[in-house]
């Protein structure tokens, strides 16, 4: 019997932050319906920032909206930097929250004007809060391997936070590598001491591709015992703040990966290959998996 | 003090020979000049092939000769599909071959005409001749892990050749994922098997990017003890008989890779930006390393 992994795509919402087309409402819909198709188990559909901040994340109230009239069965998550993004997320009926903490002072600053501490002072309040109103929170821990401003992330805060974390009752700790930096004897390494001390069952990870070390990076948390990762659909992603970041680890390519290591996924690679052909039309942008030549050539002749 | 990893470039042969631009002499000298000045530490420089069937590879002698005229100092390898070639790269001075093995039939059959055993029996003559001639040979499996025409390639079928061509009296011997088919997990379980009988010193891998898992598998071959990679200049390569086959892994990405998990290489990355840029000029179709916009500009920051 297979073991499962579990793939949360997050292109609805890291990849449409970070990509100039800005989607309409509909246009959100369409794509986070196209994802559902494939089978994809979780789905993270947008987030709860200022419109001014993130124009493509206008809206987010309206898709979750949307989303419940249609009574959309799979999962979905919507992202909140800070107490107002947790209320609106709240009256919009979210069922499961991710909040970004952080592993350095300078991501911190930059992304919200705090240090590393008083960023956490602040989500640990929302997640008490989220837990007496019965929301399930993600914890995603931002520049849990490199900061571009700070260099290499000390292990020892990163260990320190998911414990923290996972005590006062989150969910999920997702420990991502904002910048795409991480090398995989890295990755092996602080997976493999966080599975020992917390077990698997409640830690993710969070790749992106810029350095091609994407898959490389999921392969060394999957040794580890790590079975949750987030990805993004054709790719897209990246981080506005991050010089030099470009798009997640593409569910594209993870799911066949996955797939091809003997993981079941749910997922329908045939629906996913034109799941990641709208998203491509729809941004322009977005670089589809880089086996996605490969794999539509495997799938027509499977067909044939 | 750091573990080293003896990356072999065989951009001038497997990748020249797979790509439309059929390169001068003169070109090709200067690909292999601008690789060595970068530090790569071996070369697959050419090989002695029917000028008819692949036209890329005619006037190889030329190139060693002229290599050994300058003395040229990075150690070369010669790939040679038979007698006929052995005796032409002897004529021409080589130190190093490669020869070919296949792990499948389908592969021998479609490759040279003969079954996997037939193709063997010449493999081992040619082997015994050069023990007694002095060169050095390295045995390259084909198809170590899957094949285009027979499928999943059992991993019995390559631990016998290992072993009898060691016995034989090869120097080296390197499982070659030839169409870019393997996971990391099946990489990491044959290597790991190998290593425990064998010993990692003798053994080497050779990948191709196809299914985007290349770096991936580089990964899960470290793990198990390898310590030799062969990879391509600016990702350039393929396999003319292999349906689907994209280039090898780019030299340009396993360096980088490396180099950031703290083995040495003994390359210089922005030297090897500059081949690369060479590579991808003289043939016009060489994709350049999945990294490479990431790391001129890393490279860049580092100069001001």
């Amino acid at each position: 019997m297979s073991e499962t992994v579990v793939i949360t795509d997050v292109g609805p919402r890291d990849g449409l932050q970070n990509q100039p087309q800005v989607l309409s409402v509909e246009q959100r819909l369409q794509l986070v319906n196209a994802i559902a198709d494939c089978g994809v188990p979780q789905i993270e559909v947008g987030s709860f920032v200022s419109p001014k901040a993130v124009p493509a994340m206008a809206g987010t109230g309206q898709v979750f909206s949307a989303l419940d009239a249609a009574e959309f069965v799979t999962p979905t998550i919507a992202l909140i930097p800070n107490m107002k993004g947790y209320e609106l997320a709240r009256e919009s009926g979210v069922k499961t929250v991710t909040m970004v903490v952080y592993a350095s002072d300078g991501m911190a600053q930059k992304n919200v004007g705090m240090s590393m501490a008083e960023a956490e002072l602040v989500t640990l309040d929302i997640l008490k809060l989220a837990k007496e109103d019965g929301i399930e929170v993600i914890a995603t821990i931002a520049v849990a391997f490199e900061c571009p401003f700070d260099g290499a992330t000390d292990p020892a805060v990163v260990k320190n936070i998911v414990a923290k974390f996972l005590a006062a009752g989150a969910d999920q700790l997702v420990l991502a590598d904002t910048v795409g930096a991480a090398h995989p004897q890295q990755v092996r390494e602080l997976t493999a001491t966080l599975v020992a001390s917390h077990g698997a069952e409640q830690l993710g990870c969070h790749f992106h591709d810029t350095r091609a070390m994407g898959l490389a990076n999921v392969y060394a948390a999957v040794e580890s015992g790590i079975r949750r990762f987030d990805s993004s659909i054709a790719g897209l992603g990246g981080c506005p703040f991050s010089p030099g970041a470009s798009g997640n680890v593409a569910t594209d390519d993870i799911a066949m990966m996955l797939q091809q290591m003997g993981f079941k996924t749910g997922i329908d690679l045939g629906k996913l290959m034109q799941a990641s052909d709208l998203a491509q039309r729809l941004t322009g942008t977005a670089p589809g998996g880089r086996s996605k030549t490969w794999l539509q050539g495997y799938l027509a002749k499977q067909v044939d």
